[in-house]
């Protein structure tokens, strides 16, 4: 049988986890790195992983996906969202009509701009629930967890998806295909937008921290009902219970370091238009009240803007 | 004609410097030193000041309220309002049925503790217009600004306010005599609400900072209005243009550093409950809507916990 054949852009932690685990799975997958060419494509990349370490040995180390010049099944994107990183721009040279452009990023409403300019191709948006990050180049450290979500975008089946998932299921990874992965999105958001800006916002606080305080576990629990409104309004409505039931699991994680607290306390930009102002973009448009989003989206944008000017 | 007793309670900068101007004014004015003791009554506290530098010998120095065994016609209470700071056991053993306590302090409806456990004495509340900090013990750096208002707590007018009204006007200092010093409070936190807690939520931003951020001008202009509604509600109702004005006023200062960011720099207590704590509960009890309020209250208090934890 063909291999099946992926390109992965953006050799993070997380797009470095999830190739490697195709690779495991059978997949022969190749990899454009731009930073950490030099020592991906001199020695591969290992991954020491709670489920396991290994080493993940790309089929090819690109500088670019111009050089790739080949007819990937999944182009699969790992790169963060981020209004300086244009996805069409980096990916455009290596699509072909038969790709199918797998989003492996965060945020809300993140696939729109993809999918508009790539009409032809399918879209997988794919969400990651790990605790993973890269010690140096070519070195990864996965802590916890590691399920991934996928489904086609913006909805339903297709057969591809079921390549995807069934490549990640060789690999021993626990893996949901879903049939409205932007429910699945708000799902993850009503976690993502309490949690992540707060971590920030609070002075670098851990979600024990958070937590313990009662106003602002009220106020994150206030964030994630307008999550749940906006789900509502865009039909992928989440369950009320979810909330409760999301407090109540972060209570019992490990005091847990946002992603969003670890770009900050590194200088890195933040997500906070995958985030937050997509969100808001959307309660514009369905003319829903996201007061406390807003808030945070305002304070967020100004500490990223300053924690980037001081890292100039 | 007999000089005007006076007792300052809290040599920090604010009360070193009105202390001193009280004094120029002819008053005779002692001082309850506690860390800054042996430094203030050897040498006195020297003032550098915009409006002319100066040297404060006070009358006495002591060690405590207990010390003074004089009838004071002026107890002024200079200390941060804090939960942990209690005015009444500070100050009890020097007050005497003649003495007006006269409240220097920040934040909103803070008079009423003192009030109650002192009915008999006049309470005058001050408002302290000014840049000045204390550089180190009995150093004090006076930068800009300086006006002070005061008045009769709760309202109306009183022979001893004129005084003291008085005795700053000797002293060169503009003041101003109020017989509303509750809508004056509410008036000074019409600034204080939004431009404390941010700059200190805010990563530690100036004014300027601030309000180059179109989405955070709008945060302080909706806290504002929430401070607006309030004052509307207690019955000392500001007026809406006050908003644009405050704002505008201070797009055109120099870039400003507030004194609760000064404080959380140098891991001091923030005056959390002064300025939004008290708010919230003039809130509560008025059934005034005061999200924004609650929300930054609930940040505010957890950096402030944490900021004291890492200052141990």
């Amino acid at each position: 049988m063909k291999k099946i054949k992926v390109l992965l852009f953006g050799s993070g932690a997380v797009g470095s986890f999830y190739a490697g685990k195709l690779s495991q799975g059978g997949a022969s997958v190749s990899v454009v790195s731009r930073s950490d060419y030099d020592v991906v494509s001199n020695r591969g990349i290992s991954i020491k992983s709670v489920l396991g370490d290994f080493h993940f040995n790309p089929e090819r180390v690109l500088k670019s996906g111009a050089d790739y010049n080949d007819n990937p099944d999944f182009i699969i994107v790992a790169t963060k969202v981020l209004p300086e990183v244009n996805v069409y721009d980096i990916i455009k040279d290596s699509v072909t009509p038969e790709s199918s452009i797998v989003l492996l990023q965060n945020g809300i409403d993140i696939e729109k701009p993809v999918a508009e300019k790539f009409s032809d191709n399918e879209i997988i948006s794919a969400l990651a629930f790990i605790c993973v990050s890269r010690k140096e180049y070519g070195i990864i450290d996965h802590q916890d967890y590691g399920r991934i979500i996928l489904g086609r975008y913006p909805g339903g089946k297709s057969e591809k998806t079921t390549i995807l998932a069934d490549l990640f299921k060789q690999s021993g990874l626990p893996v949901e295909s879903t049939e409205d992965v932007i429910a699945a999105r708000w799902r993850k958001l009503l976690w993502n937008a309490p949690f992540n800006p707060l971590s920030v916002i609070c002075g670098g606080a851990d979600t024990k921290e958070l937590l313990g305080n009662p106003d602002v576990k009220k106020l994150c629990m206030e964030i994630m009902n307008e999550v749940l409104n906006l789900s509502i309004a865009d039909g992928h409505p989440l369950d009320l219970s979810m909330i409760s039931e999301n407090i109540e699991n972060t209570e019992k994680m490990t005091p847990y370091k946002t992603s969003m607290l670890l770009d900050y306390e590194n200088r890195r930009p933040m997500e906070v238009e995958a985030i937050l102002g997509n969100a808001l973009k959307i309660a514009d448009r369905l003319k829903i009240s996201t007061i406390h989003l807003k808030t945070i989206y305002a304070i967020l944008s100004l500490i990223d803007e300053k924690n980037l000017k001081s890292a100039d």
